[in-house]
């Protein structure tokens, strides 16, 4: 059985923790490998090797630093199938959809291959007679990055390229569920040519987090999670003097009216609800049918296509959507499946009767389809992060914003439509950071940067693109002015040494 | 006797709080007004008005803010005089070193004038087939700013011109010692063409900070003061789920090389070190002299200059330096010079017994002149906000920037040298924010941003400028797609009502 | 009879040139001024001032200029008043309209207002070991402006502020026949506060044109006037060595789409066609109706509104449209309504014989509109630059859109829809430079810039706002390294005069 | 013999063309391959297959067309040595000069990667109530590029990777002389997957370079050479309506202050002087001394270095310098240096003996180092392009500044200096596009411009970087709005086939 190691200062081999855990395919129910949970000493080891490699890297020039990312960016390429099998084996979604995940993550160092330009500051001529000033984006040193099981390859992508490619250090870690796709990833960025101590991974649990979050020389950390957790990471993040950017739960509402293309907004809503089984701070999870003709219509739709949808392990073909995560995981989003039924939500499509062949040890959940669903249900109010999609309905376009406005979370939302005025009041006035339009997971692009509102994002600024490189540098200014009458003017007659 | 009022909803008038204070005229220890003390219902009546202001504004061009500024800039030129007055009546500083407080105020009111360019977000087309994407940058809703009594005009309008230009409603809570020039800047805002409760004025002590820290309606918060409360307002805003920009303490160095124009360096520290008493977060209070041939001479020429420093009520002509700005301020600065004494370092000048004929009941201290200042006398290590300076002598410049890199601040500091190479290493190795180089006092200039590091700044954004635009807004991102096939297509032949 | 003088070196009086030309009064036929016509010699003198000022503008810090755009701002709107009387009485537009004129120009000047902002280069650290790099954007020293007759306060505002801003100095030759706006609107740049010759005004025709674009001093032109001109201007100017944009003419489609909400989209291009007379480069002079159905509703709704305009001396209450500006257009104008006649288009409305009770004298044209006008003919072909408009009628969107890309302008174009598909395929298509979704006049603003494609821009750089700013600054890009080992280590032990 | 073709819409093969042309090994002077000049008929069908193109091109993501680059970037680095045989076979260079060469190269190519983030647009909501604008950089649609023989592979890829990221068709039209690097490095570009057409290469004389310039279908064109043409192609190219960037000649000075370390001066101006024959446009030609004393020695020191000068086959190892191009190159530049002798030059070390043992029938010319040369004499007015060093005497900084300010080439220049005031004072002053500060060749880097001041560059945009996105694009400015009342409000109660 697999152990899977820290990687501390370019080195990975076997750590001297004393805990450890258990790492599950949860298409089988077997245990495949072993993580171990990191000490608090053993953070302070990453850190110590972190801060070890800062000044070299920091000095090194940021087209330098952009040359190991393009490297690593080939070497992704090369790798992945085998980065995709860990996220499969691990995690239990389709091999498409980890290639997905992994393209995306791509993308984030793609972006960090142009941190030369990204990096530049502002020059001002004459900010005073004869003074200049400009701006300059400095590393902050040793920052963290600290991610969730969903996305093993691409949350920890989002981070650590742009973070040392702007001359940090970086210490990852990463879900302990899922930890060898992460572990790969960084282990081919040190191959690209990262330095030793420039990127570490460390396992862990809550000691390891707590350390990063109160060790006085990590200087930033970034977080993607839950909102409850996020909320203690800023919290305590900040409590120690430290810039923090926590990216928590969501509750994505996709409003269908009735001008909308219903084709295509029922298949794209299919893809972003039972996609990687609903396990996406991006999922939609609650449709908003404006109208009861439309909500007629799309329940139908909805349902013919959820009762088809293929699922097994991820690694078969043909598969649209594989187990849940952990059996834990699975008891809680049945749970909720069976209080949405006790609260009078229309059932219209029950997975939870699922039996995958060959497979039954697995966490397998069939696509659940609720109708009727009203705020005040748990079904509504929770993140299920399962695939669990419910319709709301209701009789305007404002009506249900109201609905988007009220709910804690704002991290996605989306309008379908073919009217131009509804899509700029919809973008314009709804209270959620990332807002597509006939796009159901409206995502940023890698040079955009991802951000929730309200309780979805706790900090001042986004993850990866601009705000990435804004987060992981801190600002100086220099202004500057010289005397005059000195060496130049002495220059023009005589040698120094006459003066 | 004034009562300084609060200014809520667009009205100043009496205020219902049972708690208030007195202000004092620091050049002749006289009480010359009196401040409320808002109550937790108070502040909350202004977070009211805000919020009741802000969607209106929130709708208002950008353009059309900015006309507001523009207003305003007019009537804080004309009303320069009765500004300057309030000031120095309450705070001492000279009327010309209010001036310049003003004018540097007045630049950031013309940076907010361009708020319409500065809020441009940025627009991707085709980020996928026939997908759009762009972002906008969205005022918060109710941001708050708590100021010191050292700046009462300038560091208000640091913050709320580009907050509510952005879109926001504004809270201010400036210092209870000198409110009037606040209220004043404030009213004129208003009169300026900002509608009733966009900016909001509220005097207070811990009560009132409190309300604002922990209120959910309040978005963010900006602040400047000490650095213990800057840690306190970071924490708690924080924990609270805000976006904060706390401000604090600072220990500037200026290095003197021995190639330096010691006649400009000399000059540049006495109004560095001296100016507003030494009551600057931007103060040079240590100068760090290279070689003792160096210190020798910069300590002589100081020498004289301090000793010849007119000291006295700032609205009299002639005067280098007022009074401290409370007895309380005095007897502690004083205590600090004395414990210099206490601890060995060589007291050159010595303005303890300082009398202002006609001035007696004021606050008024004689610049003092520290020379063989070490690291570990509390003169050194604390900042002291006052007119006192303390020589360190080191004997290279590495030495120098080691001693400015182990302190807990890193606010400003400045090198003096004609050299370029020692500009360049200084300005690029030092940890700290804002660096000149031959420039004793390098405050960014407006549409740069101010901002220290270390324990000087908590929060990942500076003050005003480029940060304080992004401080002051929320990124929203929009991926947009069309589906083909519908109106335009149907639109070729026929009415909509035909399809 | 007033004779409107040069403005030469900060002097605005009695000229030396032989020759002079009328100023008519069009809403009268009367002359009411005398305007001098430059020789080359008046016009080497105004380049010989502005030279002369360059030096020390150049060396002003850009905030200081900047306050120079601020008094200068308010001085246009305390002489509105006045600089709208000089526009309607030359030119015959509107008061009202002259007004709107005068606010969009006074736009570019808030612009100019952020110049310090605008000119920031960028900075870059380590571009290799040790080395920095960054940009300036210097002036170019002494540029010039052209501009027309349709705009004498706006387009000069388009160009000099923001060219002044940037530290160039400016000869601006506006249009002989409505010559005082633009002289007054000079003149109060100059009281607030440009020093004598930074902005400079010559009256003139061709041989005033053709010294400043052969004179080897004037370093850009910037053109707007007709194609033919133009091309002429472009040509010229750059074979003597000169960066020039040349802005021409225009042939401005609105497409109206079966789904438009028509009410929004007929009186949307009432205002753009016949405001001014249609005298404006963005007017719209053909509307391109998809569908018959849409064609008869739009044609029958604009016949009705066109008979309903009133038309009269702008100085009038109440007006919509005023004369033309000369007589000599007048009759090019009228002959072409003849010539559309005869080529077979449908006269809807004849506007050919209106007499304005009290301004016989006057150039006055009623509204005319034709409807099923076809690509060949010189109404359809040509720029007519009066109150004519033209229908077109096509089957389909794209037919409509195959029209507008085959014409040989590209300045501005508009489709009225509510359906976002339709406008992003055409937005995103159309080979014009200012596209309008249900939206005119689709002018940029100010932060923005104005630019045609094909035959209406020559050149590289579009008018006013960013490109302005680019256009008017030449690139400087430094790249710097210091010797180690020099004064920095020298400095360590001994003093320079040791060496 | 080898027959280097044309590459055509993705297919390299025979041409139809009637005349071609020897290519040389200036080594050996030895004809090594042939090439076809292209008649207006070829250049017309490259012209052809890039519009073809563009269509397809110019409407895929540009994400996509990033990653054509990013494989492009790769196979240049797999196919360095191949390119580098082939610029010291035909050009003659030092292999290792020509890998300095393609590094340059690539590093553009590494900008291009970035173009999906430099492509976008400035978004600005709310430009007036319920109206937005935002710009658009669309491609231009085909363009051309015209390179000289001095860097056969670096400045086609300034230019053609950033336009076609752009979106753009592209036709390069590279020196005849040595074209095979050119081709190669284009079929490399087209492995990695620009489709047929997107880039094309036509070899060829005045009549390809007319065609270019005169067919409406090419929309830009980009230059580099000598000034005479550069003026040529500006002033025909814009002629006929297209944008154009024509970057000529060169005269770079270097000053050398008295503080100036000379050691390192005086190797980084032999590489700068004698680099590549000083057959670069960046080259130092001219040292320009200040005081006699810093004179003596620096000539005394250069004149040791050019006499240890290693001359040879570009091929062989340890060469500094390798033949001129041409047999007619080499003698024009050893006339130059036999008239600078006449006209009074201290002609201090000569090379026009140099014989090189083996390479009898090479182009092969000894370093030559002037003294005492005056700005009157034809050595120091003209472009020699060989190598050839000019010492001229000062006797102050300003009088060497105002020499470079008044030559008429304004390309690069260097101060040597450790002043901070000289260098602040010479960049800032400078009439010269590229300046270094202790650095000879202050060629960007390529996230910067490339462009010369004065006769060195016509037109307004200089060469890749950020001002090539500009070239390459044409600015589109949308604004829009949406009627209200329409869809959306119709939506809330009914399905639009009931309205």
């Amino acid at each position: 059985m697999t152990l899977v190691p820290h990687l501390i200062g370019g080195v990975a081999d076997a750590p001297a923790d004393s805990r450890s855990a258990n790492i599950m395919n949860p298409a089988t129910g077997e245990t495949v490998g072993r993580v171990p949970l990191a000490s608090r000493a053993t953070v302070e080891s990453a850190i110590a090797a972190a801060e070890a490699a800062s000044p070299a890297w920091r000095a090194t020039p940021p087209a330098k630093r952009a040359r190991v990312m393009f490297r690593f960016r080939q070497l992704l390429e090369d790798n992945a199938d085998r980065i995709c099998e860990a996220i499969t084996r691990e995690h239990g979604k389709t091999l498409e959809d980890a290639r997905g995940e992994l393209t995306r993550g791509i993308e984030n160092v793609e972006y960090a291959c142009g941190i030369a330009d990204l990096l530049k500051g502002e020059h001002s001529k004459n900010v005073g007679p004869g003074i200049d000033s400009w701006s300059e984006f400095q590393p902050l040193g040793v920052v963290a990055g600290i991610t969730p099981f969903n996305f093993p390859a691409m949350v920890p992508l989002w981070m650590f390229p742009v973070a040392v490619a702007c001359g940090n250090s970086f210490i990852l870690k990463p879900s302990e569920r899922d930890p060898s796709a992460s572990l790969l990833v960084a282990q081919l960025a040190q191959e690209a040519g990262l330095p030793p101590g420039v990127l570490n991974v460390v396992h862990g649990d809550k000691e390891a987090v707590d350390t990063l979050l109160t060790d006085r020389r990590v200087q930033a950390v970034s977080f993607v999670g839950s909102t409850p957790v996020a909320e203690y990471v800023y919290a305590t993040g900040t409590a120690h003097g430290k810039r923090v950017q926590a990216l928590g739960g969501a509750k994505n509402h996709a409003i269908v009216m009735p001008d909308a293309d219903l084709d295509n907004a029922v298949s794209a809503i299919m893809g972003a609800a039972y996609g990687s089984c609903g396990e996406r701070c991006m999922a939609i999870s609650v449709v908003v049918a404006v109208g009861d003709a439309t909500a007629d219509r799309v329940v139908a739709m909805l349902a013919e296509q959820v009762r088809a949808l293929k699922v097994g392990a991820g690694t078969g073909t043909g598969c649209d959507m594989g187990p849940l995560v952990t059996r834990a995981h699975f008891e809680k989003v049945k749970g909720l499946v069976d209080q949405g039924v006790a609260e009078g939500a229309e059932l219209v499509v029950d997975g939870r009767g699922l039996v995958v062949p060959g497979h039954e040890g697995g966490f397998f959940l069939g696509g659940c389809l609720f109708d009727r669903v009203t705020p005040d249900m748990s079904v509504y109010r929770e993140e299920i992060f399962g695939p669990v999609l419910c319709v709301v309905r209701v009789q305007t376009m404002q009506e249900g914003m109201d609905l988007i406005d009220a709910h804690e979370y704002g991290n996605g939302t989306c309008l379908f439509t073919r009217d131009g005025e509804a899509a700029r009041y919809f973008t314009d006035a709804i209270k959620v950071g990332m807002v597509g339009v006939n796009v159901p997971l409206p995502v940023p692009v890698s040079y955009h940067s991802f951000g929730g509102w309200k309780r979805s994002l706790f900090g001042d600024l986004a993850a990866y693109g601009p705000d990435g490189v804004r987060f992981y540098t801190r600002r100086k200014t220099i202004t500057q002015r010289w005397p005059t009458g000195g060496v130049r003017e002495g220059a023009q007659f005589s040698f120094p040494s006459m003066k």
